[in-house]
């Protein structure tokens, strides 16, 4: 295999939220790969680096299946897989993008871990929703002696209550599904003047809320959405 | 006061590791306040984006002691605040820059605690150290229904110890001063093939160990030692 692999990551959603090194070498690739979560639907991050994308670039619309069924996502990852490891025998130049940072929480890492060993990889980082959910709202993601704990909500409601008790600053990810439980369990520990939600930061339909206590109880959010506790702030 | 203030990331260390916007803010700023932590010392910070510092801005390189006088800190940042709040008073664009991300252990939390309500701030997200260490070493922060945390190694043997019990991904920060400890708690754990570390990312002193065995017993690490550990890679 003679190309090389770039994965790269789109930040959360505004184009200038990528890094430098991104937006150049965007400009520079023979492919890019862009997953969309929905089967001929639009990539997301795509859409957020499109226009960095080089005219000589061409693009590859992916779909990574949101799904519960193992066998339909491994065999949509080894597709992709086996196209990207084609491209490479190819001599070509191509970046995988993905929402946020490369490393954490993306799809990504499902490709990266069933590619072959000895490849060409270079991997660009990129903001998480977080960091700009605390940008946005002003609120410490941690602070001195604090530990930082990332965590999605879909943990289930005793594990949500552990970390809250034990852990001073918290990030809760995909809080819409539960976020009766995740408010309540806030509420019970005295945390709600601590706590920030934000969804689809950066997006078009961005929804901030300094205040739990204003979200209303028929309130439907999105799937991006997260709340941030810190307990010294 | 008219003035406007942007607190701005600066990333681990390479200059196209800034984002696109700290770029673009930077070159149309009036004042640039950069934190050296040591007194008459060069900022890191500012070393980072001197490339997108526009002619017309003056720098103010600033000392920021790391020291455990509490007063002798206080009277730092205060006398920095201070200056701010004049410069924002004469109607400037002003930059604070800072490592990584500024709401992530960082000099900008304790400016911005110590500053008045009702400014117009704008906060910029930074690349964390750490995301460009899982970016090298390409091991996950975390995956699926992983937690995350990130802690300093300073908080003690028994909460590190703790932490490594319950969480399946750690970042492990400020490594160095108790690396045998750390290395110690990590073999005990039978975690030695999930961990690598790795010093001053993307500066010219970094070192990387993606083998915590090949640290030699003498080594001198410095203060931006970070280790990462995933049970599940």
């Amino acid at each position: 295999m003679t190309g090389k692999l770039y994965a790269i990551g789109t930040g959360p959603g505004a184009a200038d939220l990528i890094t430098v090194r991104a937006a150049n070498l965007l400009a520079t690739m023979d492919i890019v790969y862009a997953p969309a979560a929905r089967k001929g639907g639009d990539s997301l991050a795509l859409s957020i680096v499109r226009p960095y994308i080089g005219q000589q670039t061409l693009i590859k619309e992916r779909h990574f299946p949101m799904t519960h069924n193992a066998a339909e996502k491994e065999q949509a990852w080894q597709a992709v897989v086996e196209e990207i490891k084609t491209d490479l025998a190819d001599n070509k130049k191509i970046a995988f993008i993905s929402l946020g940072d490369v490393m954490l929480y993306s799809t990504w890492v499902s490709v990266l871990e069933r590619l072959p060993d000895g490849l060409d990889i270079e991997v660009v980082p990129g903001i998480t929703s977080f960091a700009l959910i605390a940008a946005k709202t002003q609120r410490p993601l941690a602070m001195e002696t604090q530990s930082l704990v990332v965590m999605s909500c879909t943990v289930g409601k005793e594990a949500l209550a552990q970390a809250l008790k034990q852990h001073s600053s918290l990030v809760l990810m995909k809080a819409a599904s539960c976020l009766a439980d995740v408010k309540e369990l806030i509420e019970q520990q005295g945390l709600l003047d601590c706590a920030v939600l934000v969804s689809d930061a950066s997006l078009e339909t961005e929804k901030q809320y300094r205040n739990l206590r204003d979200i209303p109880v028929d309130e439907k959010l999105p799937y991006f959405t997260t709340v941030l506790v810190n307990k010294e702030w």
